[in-house]
């Protein structure tokens, strides 16, 4: 296959106090990728998390990731992966391990993914999800490779005609090509989701990571979402947002309903509604504001003793927890997560299922200034969309000439939020402290895309 | 109170099929609502279903609503409700019976209240919702009169500070008046919803409805919906969505979760799943195209005898159809309905929970001929958003100096979509088939909006 055009970058930065003791042998090896699906040999595709300290390389598919190490902590509970995905169409009846004989170019689809994965409670999760959800995300667009190389997703993947009318059914529903990708992404990240699960429980591992996925299939980007990192798309006017947050704030209604539905869930230790702060004696008998999973708005309760108990989702913004443990509300991992001191399932909260939005590159006119940026929260957290906007844009027009601006670019975006050293503190500029958290950032030219498939 | 600058206007059509045999003598009148708070004495304020055919009238908050019977049918299972709704602030200790003391104006807020209810299973429960829910509206906006008064929503309602740092959690959390508005919008939703099955129950009456509730006050329009009525804002060069619809089709995810969380509610005689028809025998062992609740995109499945059940949500479209029995998700009523010649019961899957929209008239120029447009599902299956506001936009202009333009033109629209009788049939100018769904239109200017209170 061609050489990328420009070569997507990535960096990376950990911070103390996020370190684990988990190293790279306590992970089993998944089984290496059947022949023929990757550029490149290695089992892991990338994976930030134990690049050497103060590294960082400009990346190709199937390359290692390149990793800037803020120099703060051993490890890095970030992970990123980036490569090239070829689909098979597999041939009826053709067993698994003919599977290589199959050398035709035209039964290939190519794809581009890049994926970020910030783990808490350790990176074994992420590390985990970053060898695995790319691999399930293959084999989930494999299965249906019928419904997304057919002009209209057929009703019988076989493609056989059970009702006269199937065709016009799908039709009326609107199903198309895209709706399968999407399909299969969801599908891919939920399996991912108990890989980890088994995976976890059989090496006597803990912990969960969030995941953010960018997929480059068939002139289309998909980006699923299912935590707090966060992917833009910058171009010269505009900056479009292609992921939304999931935290307990974002996704509180959901949570709460949950809870209601289930109360046996919050083993009545928790109590399902949010109030402005944690209440105490002296609130009791007095009407207070308060919310319930069926107010977008705020009214006021009076309160009552078991109001009293800790909230179900508690704090404000950054410091908001889902059961007082958790800062986001989807991702992988955590199946054996519970409250500290008691026996109450966090999981049960949390949601697996990505968010998926699509971006039609045949409905925009992309341009060669156009990138595309992952980033992990500890980005977000320092710089806004348009901060990050402005910076790119700046950078891209000062190297024009430079081959690995945006490597450079990527690293430029790290170092900022990072800020600098002072004594034991790390600030930024304006000397306000800079995000104690891991921070990884793609920067992705999308320009001529078609040409590197 | 001034009189109104410009009167709203409502119109009404109502179609052949969907009348019932329902009428005014079987609707308990609720207890007539307490002194000066609404301009007129009439215990209903507007109901548009009972007018005589063929009438159209300007309306006044407090006068009854106009109708145009559109001569299909005896009964309208729509209803329309208008009226002033005036918020007192309650002295502490103060009996009920006293409040009629209270006369100083700056003790009343005062806001309008524009609504329209689609009635299925016959009116009585639009009746009730019309009659009712402003009055549960006028209620929950005074228990929290101090909340909407203050500059920022007191933590406590008393107003007593617990904790000195009341005022920075209730401002982290970025609670504003209009929130407190919101939740009481959505708490007055609930009562009514309560209400109406007490008086279903007490009366033997069956039936629910759709809700959509517009409340101008303190330059806020809140736009309430539970159904699949629309309000629009209709300006110069813009068209405002202020509601969403809320069918079996756009709630598919959150119904299908609630059978996933609860199987027992679908007693083994649906399947959760939704496919592009309803499968049958041929189809088993198939892998077909299906959707669970986890699912935006579309995936494959392997049919399973299982799957040949009845679908939870079936059909598409206006078709679209919950347990085979409603085509809306959410609304008032409906306690008592069951799936045809079976023990489930359809109200787990409905939802009283308003959408809340607001939209700001401080930050919004409002023109004189920017109109807001609230309709039932019988306007805009016909017309879309863009049709409506071409017609809005010059009927205006054409009748310029006509005071009973706005109220001609709710009676424009609803005859548009009424189409001409055609033999049996109703048809529309190109001859393709009218809506036999009833038909509510309100047209409401706005500009100098806060004259009127």
């Amino acid at each position: 296959m061609a050489p990328l055009a420009s070569a997507p970058a990535l960096a990376a930065a950990s911070r103390a106090g996020n370190g684990s003791s988990s190293s790279a042998a306590r992970f089993r090896v998944p089984p290496p990728l059947r022949g023929g699906a990757w550029l490149g040999s290695a089992p892991r595709q990338g994976g930030g998390a134990r690049g050497g300290p103060g590294t960082c390389t400009a990346q190709r598919p199937g390359e290692p990731s390149g990793v800037i190490n803020a120099e703060k902590s051993e490890f890095n509970e970030d992970q990123a992966t980036c490569c090239q995905i070829s689909i098979r169409r597999r041939e009826i009846g053709m067993k698994e391990e003919q599977d290589w004989m199959i050398l035709c170019a035209n039964q290939y689809l190519a794809g581009y993914y890049w994926a970020l994965f910030d783990g808490h409670g350790g990176p074994d999760a992420a590390i985990i999800a970053s060898n695995y959800l790319h691999y399930c995300i293959k084999q989930k667009l494999e299965e249906v490779v019928e419904g997304i190389t057919e002009a209209q997703p057929p009703m019988h993947l076989s493609g056989c005609c059970i009702c006269p009318s199937d065709p016009q059914f799908v039709e009326e529903k609107q199903i198309q090509q895209e709706d399968v990708v999407i399909g299969a992404l969801e599908n891919a990240f939920q399996e991912c989701d108990e890989m980890i699960g088994q995976e976890m429980e059989a090496t006597n591992q803990s912990g969960g990571c969030t995941a953010l996925a960018a997929l480059y299939l068939q002139g289309k980007l998909y980006v699923a979402n299912a935590g707090d990192s966060r992917a833009i798309l910058v171009r010269k006017q505009s900056v479009v947002p292609l992921s939304s947050e999931f935290t307990p704030e974002t996704e509180r209604q959901r949570i709460q309903q949950l809870a209601f539905l289930c109360p046996k869930l919050l083993a009545d230790e928790f109590t399902r509604f949010e109030f402005p702060r944690r209440l105490k004696g002296d609130d009791v008998g007095q009407k207070v504001l308060y919310r319930d999973y069926s107010m977008a708005g705020w009214g006021y309760k009076t309160v009552e003793k078991a109001d009293l108990k800790y909230p179900l989702i508690h704090g404000h913004g950054k410091q908001t927890r889902l059961l007082g443990t958790l800062a986001v509300s989807r991702g992988l991992g955590d199946h054996q997560l519970k409250v500290i001191d008691t026996d109450i399932e966090v999981k049960p909260f949390l949601s697996y299922i990505p968010q998926v939005k699509v971006f039609d590159f045949a409905s925009h006119n992309i341009k060669e200034d156009d990138v595309l940026v992952l980033a992990t929260d500890g980005l977000w957290d320092i710089l806004s969309n348009e901060e990050v906007a402005q910076t790119v844009r700046s950078f891209i027009d000062k190297n024009r000439t430079d081959p690995y601006r945006f490597s450079e670019l990527a690293r430029c975006l790290v170092h900022t939020a990072r800020g600098k050293k002072n004594g034991h503190q790390w600030i930024l500029d304006g000397n306000s402290p800079a995000s104690y958290d891991d921070i990884s950032v793609f920067v992705i030219p999308l320009y001529n895309r078609d040409e590197d498939c």
